[in-house]
């Protein structure tokens, strides 16, 4: 499946799709083609009912450099933009829509969009030697999309600080601020990644997409709307064949087998 | 006031209400009829207005299991199970809307329901040695009901790992992320919590139970509402005859004597 | 444009407005006139098009002890006492609504409203012999105005924690907290407060003033309308000159010269 040459790699083996930002000489930027490649591979992820999870990664040094400032530059209209920001926008809420769960994989530098990629993503793993910054305020474009991403992971002052200095932070930052689960050596990453991937895969697959949905909708939601909602959500979820095996597995201390979807 | 052989026991002593958990064997799983000890006693607590705070504690090597597999497992109805979420979520939302603080005292490991619990009190103490996890997902079912807890105390990307992976935290690292207050060795637990709950106690009950309720109430609000409400509070507060003397007190450098209601 | 003597100095350099308070002996509590004083400073500083942050210090030992209580308990009336929380409450909004970012420069104790204009403040750096406090409940009166700026920066069961025992933490775990962004050395405030102010004044102004009113409007939103409405934020903010100017210099690898507003 994996598309030498393209601008987005994708690879799915055993129901995880590998998603691989793949301009590593322009730091893999979102070209207006490249956010359309990962829409698309969003779109049919969304479809693809034996997908268990994605992993976002990025080829070469950097994870992503945000939007393409030369593309950007070379179309300076502001309903182009309203197009490019809408765009952009939608794959971030499709990634936080997708059915399963996205880990971002942060091999390098994420600036701009590219740590809003991160901040979109439901878990992150990331080397330590990766950085994190909102830097559109260095070229005098305040990180405004990206600010919406962060702020929903990041507490307030420490996202302000980030988005108008436009400064580093270091990935043991960016787990002490939320905005990654852990950070690991560079050379542990492909093992940490792998480690929380077969996690995932190794839980019922209608639990985890039930999961998914009901987490990111109750957030908005007053104190007694989240119970109500998430009782009927769970109510629904001990009906499935998968609980019975499950509670049975778990009293048996042996290991479950799920039914699948 | 001690019950003995009881689900729960309960004992005040100088409006300090202990309500523990006492099916130590069954690792203090939340059956139907351990929630509906829990609901009447927190109804009545919160009619009793010589109160001043609650501890909620456990009998045994665990915290709390959450739900009663085998009870679930015996009931295959999807009206059992919304009856019995809507059950444990009002408790928990009793808990929120009690007028005095509730304090976890967490000796032990806390698992799904049980973890929720503890998101759900106002202040939590733990021993070093408690561990926490919302694990449903390893049975197939996903902690819908304890994420909505879990959401309000823990930041985004760690609760949704939390939920999704199953796997457990430390005491630490429920410190560092804003499920309990504090951690400290398991003989000084008690030493901890009789602290916190004897500052509480040493404080005007008037404006304990003012600030619980309206801490609570602004959260949902924004900015300038929130303001608004708080102000009002505020004014209605500095009315009461135990801010004259508290006020007095502190000027003349002396011990305040609060009226009491 | 210091006015020796007054209640609050104010001195403009650069486009950077320092308000101070200067009730040193009465630890820089919060009277009606120092109220007055803040609000006019900062309804007169968002009309200030050149104007590019405003620092927020304190004289003397402490940074801001809250509310005047002598002159609140010389005044036992309601209607006198919600005047002056709405009179407090619009200065602390006028901070989150002022144009410019607003930085707490706290060089000691910060007590109960004082603690909520360091959480009112888009940023604050601290001396590491700052200590934070939301301590009224100690003299009866719980901070609830304190509770809406508090609750909005740190994790939900430290802030009660705070709020119900009226306790100090360290400035260190104000950090931790997200209460303040760094504490440094005493005699190394200036020096950090200067940086953090030289970063922001070397950005584009209209950047800056887009960025932090957009960055506190999409907190309240959902994700969908958050994105709508930075997505068009952003659009307009492309259009600008200074982003040309910026994307232009960034390529050309040399600094930036903004057009101003």
């Amino acid at each position: 499946m994996t598309t030498e040459g393209a601008l987005l790699l994708a690879d799915e083996v055993d129901g995880v799709l590998t998603l691989t930002l793949n301009r590593p000489d322009q730091f893999n930027a979102l070209s207006e083609e490249l956010l359309g490649e990962l829409q698309s591979r969003l779109d049919a992820a969304a479809r693809d009912d034996a997908l268990r999870c994605v992993v976002l990664a990025a080829a070469g040094r950097a994870f992503c450099a945000g939007h393409d400032l030369k593309q950007m530059r070379a179309n300076p209209d502001e309903r182009y933009y309203r197009q490019l920001f809408a765009q952009c926008g939608r794959v971030m809420q499709s990634i936080v829509n997708l059915p399963v769960p996205v880990i971002a994989k942060v091999q390098g530098t994420a600036t701009a969009a590219g740590c809003q990629l991160v901040a979109s993503c439901d878990l992150a793993v990331a080397s330590e030697s990766a950085k994190f910054a909102v830097s559109g305020i260095n070229v005098g474009l305040f990180c405004s999309t990206p600010a919406v991403a962060l702020t929903r992971n990041v507490p307030a002052k420490k996202a302000f600080e980030m988005l108008i200095t436009g400064q580093f932070i270091s990935a043991a930052e960016a787990v002490d601020n939320g905005l990654v689960n852990h950070a690991v050596a560079p050379d542990q990453l492909d093992a940490a990644l792998d480690a929380l991937v077969q996690t995932i895969c190794s839980k019922s697959p209608l639990a985890v997409r039930t999961g998914k949905a009901m987490y990111h909708r109750q957030r908005g939601m007053n104190l007694s709307d989240a119970y109500d909602y998430a009782g009927q959500v769970m109510a629904q979820n001990m009906m499935a064949e998968d609980v019975c095996e499950g509670i049975d597995a778990f009293m048996q201390k042996r290991h479950p087998v799920w039914k699948g979807r």
